[in-house]
C-alpha cells in the first residue's frame, strides 16, 4: 500500500492498477475497464481519476499540484502504452474524457471525445490515417463537445451551425460533408466560443485535458444530475470518477464502427447476444438517434464476421467472469475490437426470472443468489398484460399506477352501466371522479378503473389491486363529468363508449386501443418460486373476500387468508337491502330481524371461502366500516329505500344524516359497532361457525381465526371475544361437533400497540392493520393525503408514501413494541400483517426481521411477498448477492 | 394478635376492640363508633361484623358456625354492657343492624332498627317505658323495615297500609296514631309478609338478627349499590361491615330526639355547629322528609340546652381528634346524648378552602395537609355564579356540563343575532345544534352556550371553557330548529327571546330565570394558593388567544401562555375576508398579497398578548386548522364572498368543495399548511418578531416560543424552523435588536412521540397536544365519539372520557416515551402540555410525575392546576393527608 492516498489508476491491455472491487473509487466505468484489462481483454489504455476528488474539487474549485503531477506521470505511461504522444504533431495521442460514478446514472454526466486535437495535431491525425474526412470529423466533434461541456454553451449553437452547412450542402448526414466543410466548421465553432465566452478555444492539449477533467467533476452537480440522484435515492456524496482513455476510432471507415450489446436478451431473458451497432461512427451516434443503428446479429457476415466472433467470445467471458448478464460498449477500428465499458444489464421482470434460473442451470450462480437476483416488485410484470413498449400511443393523462397491467375498453361513467354493458359481453373501463363502496359491482364488471382523485390506497386502488384489476387513480388533469358521461383531458373530450386504454403499470391513460402484450408465467418462474419457498421462514397469506379470490390466491401460492373482509359481502345484490334494514332499525328486535336475513348469506360466503382454502387458516374480520357507508345518499336512492322499508323518506333522510360523521375514519366503526350492537357480532360469529361445521361435516378441514377490528382497549376485545366464544359453543353444541378456532385482533391503533401486553392476554393472534395504523400514527388520512403527500415525497420530507412502503422508523417502531409486549405475555402469539404493506418487498423484509409469522397481501402480490420473504431469510443468514457487491 | 382471623369487634363506653385505623375491616361507621368509644364519648354498646365476611357470604350464601359462635359471645358481652337481655320479656335488649362500608355510600344500603321485638318482648318495652305509643311505634317500625329489607318487599305495601290508617284516623303524622292502631298495623304488616312470602314473620330474636345481618350483606350487591360504586369508582371487592348496636330511643317523648350535625358549615365553611334535629323521632324520620326537622341551634334552649352543650363539646372534641370537619349522627334518650356515627363531612369548594385554611390557623393541620384537603376540581365553584341550590326550577333537559357556572338570558339561535342583541345590552344565550368557528363572535357575545350535539371537547365546549363562559353541550332530547328560531325539549317549545338559564356546573337547561348566587374568592383562597405555589415544581401556564384572556389568566396566577392559537385571530371582523382571499388565491403572489393585509393585524394581536404577559413565556402556535374551516359554506355566504372577491360564485363554490376533506382531522392542516404554503409561516413569524421587537423597544420584556403544530417527522419541523429562524434574523436585523426566542413543536401525533429523539434535535421545547394525541392514539374523533363514548364509560369499557381525563395507560405511555427520547438527546428540553388535560387534576399529577416543566390550561382552570401540581409534589415527597388515611 502506498503511504499517501492515491488518486490516479492506470489500466491497459493485460494489466491495471484497479479492479472491479474498487467501484467506489473508480466508478462503474473505470472499475469495468480495469477488470477487463486484468482479464486480458482488449481495452484501450488509459487511467482513472478517483471519485474521491470530485467533491473536494466542487467545494474548492481547485485541484492540487500533487494531483497534476500524478496525472502527468500516468499520461506518460499512457503515451508509452499507446505508442503515441499527447500533443505530438506527427503521431498525436487523442483521449476520451468520460465521467463514471459508482452507480449508473445514464446520460446524466459528460463525455468528451478526441481530446488533444488542435490545428497542429490534426495534421498528424490526417497524415496517420490518410483520411481527411476522419481527421476533420474528429476535430469537429471534439470542438463541438468541448464548447458544449467545458464552456457550457449547450448543444444548440453548434447544432445550428452544423445544420446550416448541411442545408447549404444539401446533405442529410454529418459524414456526408466534405473535409473542407468540416474544417470550416471547426473554425466556426471556435468563433462561437470566442464570441460567447470572450476567450479563445484552448489549443494547448494539457489545458484541454484539465478543462475537460474539471468539467466532468462539475457535471456531478448539474441540476439534472442532482434531480436524478434524488429520485433514485443515490447519495450526493459518491462523486464521479473521470476516465481518460486513449481514443480508438469507430469513424475510420467501413471497417470501423461502434455499438452497445447485451449478453442476453433483457426483455425476455433469452440467452442470445443482442444489441445495436453503427459502421463508421463514434459513440454518441448510436444513442443520438441521428443515424439508425443495425442489430448486432448483422455483424455476423462479410468482413465484420471476425469482429462479431470476437465480440461473442468476449461476451461469454464477461458473463462467466461477472456471473451476470452484461451491458457492454465496444468500438472496432479497422477491424480491431476494443471494449469500452461493461456493466450489469438492466432487465424486465420476466427476463430477470429466466436469466436467474438459467444462470443456476449453467452452474454460474447458486439458487440463493438467483433468489437475490430478482427484485420482488418486478414479478408483478409476469402476471399482467402490458402495453407493447414499441407501440405508438396518444397519452391523455398520467396518474398513479395503482394496480398494474393494461386494459382496453369503452369508457363508462356509472357502475350500473358498467355492469349492464359487461353482462352483454362488452369490455368497459369504469371512469369516476373517485369510487365508493357503492361502485363495487361496477369495478367487478370493468376491465379497468380510472379515477381523477385518490391515492395509492384510495377505495378504487385497494379494491382493484385486491382483484388484480388494472387501475389508475389520481389522474391529474382529468376532469370527469359523470352526469355528462364524459371526461376532459389534455385538451380532448372522451365520451361514453369511446375506447381508451388504461396502463396500470405506468399510470398512463391512452386514447384508443393500444396494442397489448401478454407475458407468460412458465417453468422458470415455477422453479424460482420453489427455491424461494425452501428458503423463507415467513408464511404468505392473502387478503381475499370471495371464494374466487381465495382460489386465485391459492394458485399464486397463498398459504391461508390473512384478511377476509366481511363488509364487501353486504354490498352485493339484495343483501344491501337487508343490511340497510338492520342499520335503520329502531331497536334491537328490528336489527335482529334484519340480521336473521343476512345470516344464511354470510354462512354461504364463509363456506365457499373455507372450502377454497382447504384447511389453511382463514382470518375473518368482523364488520369494520362506519354504518353510513352502507346507506343510500342521493335523493332517488333514499326515496327508493324508504318505499321498500315503508318509512317516510324525510325520516330516512334524517337518519342517514344523523349517521354522517365529521371524521368517519375515527368514528363509530370497527369493534365499536360490535360493542354497541352485540347482535351484529353474534350473527357474524354464528355464520362463521355454522359454515365451519358444515365443512367439517363433509370430512374436510377448516382452520378459523376470528379477528376483532379497531381494538383500542383490551376490554373491547374481551367483550367481543366473550360473544364469539359463547356463540361458538352454542353452535358446536347444536351441531354436535367443534372446529379449531382462534380469536384475535387487528393491531391498527397506536393504543392497541402501546397496550399490547394487556391485549395479548385476550388475543390469540395479532394482525397488524398497517393501513389504519399508518393513518393514526401519522395523523394522516389516506383519502385526504393527496393534497400534500405527493409534495412531501417529492420534496424529500418523506422518503416514500408511507401507505405504500412501511414507515419503519415510526409505525414500525410501534409494531416492534407491540410484538415485544405481546410475545412477552404470550410467547406463542401468532402475528401477521394484513395492510397494503404485506405485499411490498421492503416491508415484507421488515416483517421477517421483527419475527412475524406471516404476511398477507392481495392475491397478485403473493409471489412478490414469497420472494421478498426468501430474500429476507437469506439476508439474515448473511448470504450476499456477490454480483451486486462487485459490479 | 389472635392466631385465627377475627371477624367480630365489640365496642362500648370507654373501650373498643377496634379503632379508626381499621376502616377496611370495620367500615366507616364501625370505625367511627370504635374510635368514639375509645375516646370515652357516649356511644351505645355494640359490635361490628367484619366487611371481609361480606363477599364470602354473597358467594356462598352461608355464614360459618364459628362465626355464629363468635357473634353469640359478643352478643352476651353487649347484653352485659347494656344491662338488658336479647329476647328477654322483662328487660329486652333491642339492637339496630346497620351497614357500613369503608367508603361512604349514602342511602345505598340497609338499616334495621328496634330488632329483637316480638309480641312477647314488646311487653317488656311497654312496661319499662310506661309508654305504649313508644313501644308499638318501635314495634311497627321494626316489622316495617324488616319486611322491606329482609323479605325484600319494598317500602310500598307497608307505606300504603300506614297511609290507609292515617286516612281513616284523619291524622297527618305517624306519631299522632294511637297505640291500638300501631299495634293493629304490626299485625297487618306481619299479614302482608305472610301473604306475599308464604312464611311467617320470625318472632324469635336470634332468627331476626341473622336474617338482618344476611340482608345487610346482600344489600352490597343490589343494583343501585353496584351502580353507585361504578359511578363513584368504588371497588366491588370492599364489601360492607355490619354494625349491631344497642338501641337508644329518640322516640321516647319530648325529651328524646335524633339529629345529624356538621361541626362547621359545609356550604360556606363558617366555623359553627349546624344541622337538623327532630324531637320524639327515630333516625329515618330526619331524612325521610315526613316531618320537617329543626335547625340544631334551636336545641340551645329549654331542657335541651344541656344536650346541646354536650353535643357542642363532643363536636369540638371530634374535630380536634380527627383534625377535620365531621358529619355526625346522634340520638338523645330522655335527655341523655348518644353518638351514633361520625365521618368526614362533605363540603363545597368554597367551604373546603375556608375550612382547610382555618384548620391550619387553629394549628390542627399543617399547610401541606391543607393543600391536600381541597379537591382541585372543587376550586371551580369559586369562580362561577351558580343556580341557588334552594331554588325551585323547571328543568327542560340535561346535557354535558362543558363549562361551569350559570347564566340567564334570551334564547337566540344565530351568532349574528347574538352579537347584535348583545351590542344593545341584552343578555343572550346562544342555542345551536352545534357550533363551528363561524359562530365564534356569537359565543363571545353570549352569556352562555347551549348545543344539542357535541361532547366535552366539541368546538362549543373548548371555546366556551377557554373563555370561562358557561356552556352545556350534547343536551340529549333538545331539538334545535335554527331556521324556525326555536327549540323543543321535554314537551315544551322555547322560542327566540324566551328566557332560559343554563347551568354549566350540573348540565341543566332551566326554563326562565333561575335565581343565581355568586361565590366569592377571598382571603382564604389567596392564602391557600400562596401555600400551593411554594410547594409545586410544575409551572402553570394558560391557553389564551387574546390580551383579555391573557390578563384574566394572570389574575388566576398563570405564569405564561402555553398555547396561543393564532387561528381564532382570523375570524374576527374583516380579517376573515383577508384570510379567505389568501385561501382562494390562485398562486403564491395572490397569497402573499392577502397575507400582507393580515400581517399588521396579527402583529397587533401579538403585541397585546406580549404586553399582558409581561415577560412570561408566550407559546404561539402557528396556523393549525384545515383551511376550509375559514371558508363560507351557505349559498348566501359564498355569493357574498364571490362578489367581494370579484370571482364567479360557481368557481368559488367549486373551490370550497375542493377543500372539503373526508377526515379533516387527519388532513391538510397543522404544519402541513406551512410546508405547502411557506409564506403563511413567514407572515406569522414576521408578525411575532416585529411585535416582540416593539415590546422590547419600549424597554419591556418578552419571552417568545414559536410552536409548530402537527409535526409527524423531524423534517417538517426542520423546514418550518428554518423559515422561522430566518425571518427572526431578518426582523432583528431590520429592527436593530433581538429578542429571546425558542422554536419547538407540539407532540400531538403518535409518530412525533415515537421519533421524539430525532425531533428533539430540532425542537427547543415540546408541548404535548393531548387532544389530538388522544384522538390519534385511540383512533377516536372527538366530534364523533358522542355516538358511543358515553356508552363506553357507562359500561366500564373505559374508566373515563379520555378527552377529559388523560389516558395514562395508552396516551400517557406515549408521552413518557417521548419525554425519555427527547430529554435523552436534549437534557434541558422544556416540556409542557397544552391539551384540555392541562387543567384536570389527575392529569396534572401525571405531568408532574413524568417530569414536565409546565402545564397549560384555560384561565379558569389555572388555580385547579396550581393546586393539583402542589398536591403532586407533596405526594411525591410522601406527605400523606393523614385525615383521609384514617376516617
Amino acid at each position: 500500500m502506498p503511504s499517501v492516498e492515491r488518486f490516479v489508476y492506470s489500466f491497459g491491455p493485460g494489466r491495471a492498477d484497479g479492479s472491479a472491487a474498487m467501484r467506489d473509487i473508480l466508478g462503474g466505468k473505470g472499475a469495468g475497464l480495469a477488470e477487463m484489462a486484468n482479464l486480458g481483454l482488449p481495452v484501450p489504455p488509459g487511467f482513472t481519476l478517483s471519485a474521491k476528488l470530485c467533491l473536494a474539487y466542487i467545494e474548492t474549485g481547485d485541484l492540487s499540484h500533487a494531483l497534476r503531477e500524478e496525472v502527468a506521470r500516468h499520461l506518460k505511461q499512457l503515451e508509452r502504452a499507446a505508442g503515441k504522444k499527447f500533443g505530438d504533431r506527427r503521431n498525436p495521442l487523442l483521449v476520451s474524457v468520460r465521467s463514471g460514478a459508482a452507480v449508473s446514472m445514464p446520460g446524466m454526466m459528460e463525455t468528451i471525445l478526441n481530446l488533444g486535437l488542435n490545428d497542429d495535431t490534426v495534421q498528424g491525425l490526417l497524415e496517420g490515417s490518410k483520411n481527411p474526412r476522419f481527421a476533420y470529423d474528429s476535430y469537429r466533434r471534439f470542438v463541438q463537445m468541448y464548447g458544449d461541456v467545458v464552456f457550457e454553451l449547450g448543444k444548440e449553437p453548434f447544432a445550428e451551425a452544423l445544420d446550416d452547412v448541411k442545408r447549404r450542402r444539401r446533405v442529410e448526414r454529418d459524414i456526408d460533408l466534405p473535409p473542407e466543410d468540416l474544417e470550416a466548421l471547426v473554425r466556426e465553432f471556435k468563433g462561437i466560443i470566442q464570441a460567447r465566452r470572450g476567450i479563445p478555444f484552448p489549443e494547448e492539449p494539457q489545458r484541454q485535458l484539465w478543462g475537460a477533467i474539471e468539467a466532468v467533476f462539475r457535471s456531478w452537480n448539474t441540476r439534472r444530475a442532482v434531480d436524478y440522484r434524488k429520485v433514485n435515492g443515490i447519495p450526493d456524496t459518491l462523486g464521479t470518477a473521470v476516465n481518460v482513455v486513449a481514443m480508438v476510432y469507430g469513424n475510420m471507415g467501413d471497417d470501423s464502427g461502434t455499438g452497445v450489446a447485451f449478453t442476453r436478451d433483457c426483455r425476455g431473458g433469452e440467452n442470445v447476444l443482442n444489441g445495436d451497432f453503427l459502421v463508421n461512427a463514434q459513440g454518441e451516434d448510436v444513442v443520438s438517434g441521428a443515424r439508425t443503428p443495425q442489430p448486432i446479429a448483422k455483424m455476423n457476415r462479410g468482413r465484420l464476421a471476425k469482429v462479431f466472433k470476437e465480440l461473442t467470445r468476449i461476451a461469454t467471458r464477461l458473463e462467466q467472469h461477472f456471473r451476470d448478464v452484461q451491458d457492454i460498449e465496444f468500438t472496432f477500428e479497422r477491424g480491431k475490437l476494443y471494449m469500452l465499458q461493461t456493466r450489469r444489464a438492466q432487465r424486465t421482470g420476466p427476463a430477470a426470472v429466466r436469466i436467474a434460473v438459467e444462470l443456476v442451470e449453467q452452474g454460474l450462480i447458486t439458487q440463493d443468489e438467483a433468489i437475490q437476483r430478482v427484485p420482488p416488485q418486478d414479478l408483478d410484470q409476469l402476471f399482467h398484460p402490458m402495453v407493447d413498449p414499441k407501440a405508438n400511443v396518444t397519452v391523455l393523462a398520467k396518474g398513479l399506477p395503482a394496480s398494474p397491467g393494461a386494459a382496453t375498453g369503452e369508457a363508462v361513467f356509472d357502475a350500473d352501466e358498467a355492469e349492464a354493458l359487461a353482462k352483454k359481453g362488452r369490455k368497459v373501463i369504469l371512469v369516476r371522479p373517485e369510487t365508493s363502496p357503492e361502485d363495487f359491482h361496477g369495478i367487478v364488471a370493468a376491465q379497468a378503473v380510472l379515477t381523477a382523485r385518490g391515492g395509492m390506497t384510495s377505495h378504487a386502488a385497494v379494491v382493484a389491486r385486491g382483484m388484480g384489476k388494472t387501475c389508475v387513480v389520481g389522474a391529474q388533469g382529468i376532469d370527469v363529468d359523470p352526469p355528462g358521461a364524459r371526461f376532459r383531458a389534455n385538451g380532448r373530450v372522451v365520451k361514453r363508449g369511446q375506447t381508451i386504454t388504461v396502463d396500470g403499470t405506468s399510470g398512463r391513460v391512452i386514447l384508443g386501443a393500444a396494442k397489448l402484450v401478454q407475458p407468460r408465467m412458465g417453468a422458470h418462474y415455477a422453479k424460482l418460486m420453489s427455491w424461494t419457498d425452501q428458503r423463507r421462514r415467513l408464511r404468505v397469506r392473502t387478503n381475499a373476500d370471495t371464494p374466487a379470490d381465495a382460489r386465485r390466491a391459492r394458485e399464486f401460492g397463498a398459504e391461508g387468508i390473512g384478511l377476509c373482509r366481511t363488509e364487501h359481502m353486504f354490498f352485493e345484490g339484495d343483501r344491501i337491502t337487508a343490511m340497510r334494514e338492520m342499520i335503520v332499525a329502531p331497536d334491537e328486535a328490528g336489527r335482529r330481524a334484519a340480521l336473521a336475513k343476512l345470516l344464511p348469506m354470510q354462512r354461504d360466503d364463509f363456506e365457499g371461502i373455507f372450502e377454497a382454502m382447504a384447511g389453511y387458516p382463514v382470518t375473518i374480520r368482523l364488520l369494520d366500516p362506519p354504518l353510513h357507508e352502507f346507506l343510500p345518499h342521493t335523493r332517488e336512492e333514499i326515496a327508493g329505500l324508504a318505499k321498500a322499508m315503508r318509512l317516510p323518506p324525510a325520516r330516512l333522510k334524517r337518519l342517514v344524516e344523523s349517521l354522517v360523521e365529521a371524521n368517519p375514519m375515527l368514528g363509530h366503526r370497527g369493534c365499536r359497532l360490535g360493542i354497541t350492537y352485540p347482535e351484529i357480532t353474534e350473527m357474524q360469529a354464528r355464520a362463521i361457525f355454522e359454515a365451519a361445521c358444515r365443512i367439517v361435516s363433509r370430512g374436510k378441514k377448516v382452520n378459523v381465526e376470528v379477528m376483532v377490528p379497531l381494538v383500542a382497549t383490551v376490554e373491547e376485545l374481551r367483550r367481543q371475544a366473550q360473544i364469539i366464544r359463547r356463540v361458538a359453543q352454542e353452535v358446536f353444541h347444536a351441531e354436535g361437533r367443534a372446529v379449531p378456532c382462534l380469536v384475535g385482533t387487528m393491531i391498527e391503533l397506536p393504543r392497541a400497540a402501546l397496550t399490547a401486553d394487556a391485549i395479548a392476554r385476550e388475543a390469540e393472534f395479532f394482525s397488524f392493520g398497517t393501513n389504519d395504523l399508518t393513518q393514526t400514527t401519522f395523523g394522516l388520512s389516506r383519502d385526504d393525503a393527496g393534497r400534500f403527500l405527493p409534495f412531501y415525497v417529492e420534496a424529500g420530507i418523506l422518503p416514500n408514501d408511507p401507505f405504500q412502503v412501511l414507515d419503519q422508523e415510526g409505525v414500525g417502531k410501534l409494531m416492534e413494541l407491540a410484538l415485544r409486549l405481546g410475545r412477552g405475555v404470550r410467547p406463542e402469539l401468532k402475528v401477521g400483517i394484513c395492510g397494503e404493506h404485506g405485499g411490498e418487498p421492503s416491508s415484507v423484509k421488515f416483517c421477517h426481521r421483527v419475527g412475524m409469522n406471516y404476511v398477507s397481501c392481495s392475491p397478485f402480490r403473493v409471489p412478490i411477498a414469497r420472494l421478498a420473504a426468501a430474500q429476507a431469510a437469506l439476508e439474515e443468514a448473511g448470504v450476499i448477492n456477490r454480483t451486486r457487491a462487485t459490479v
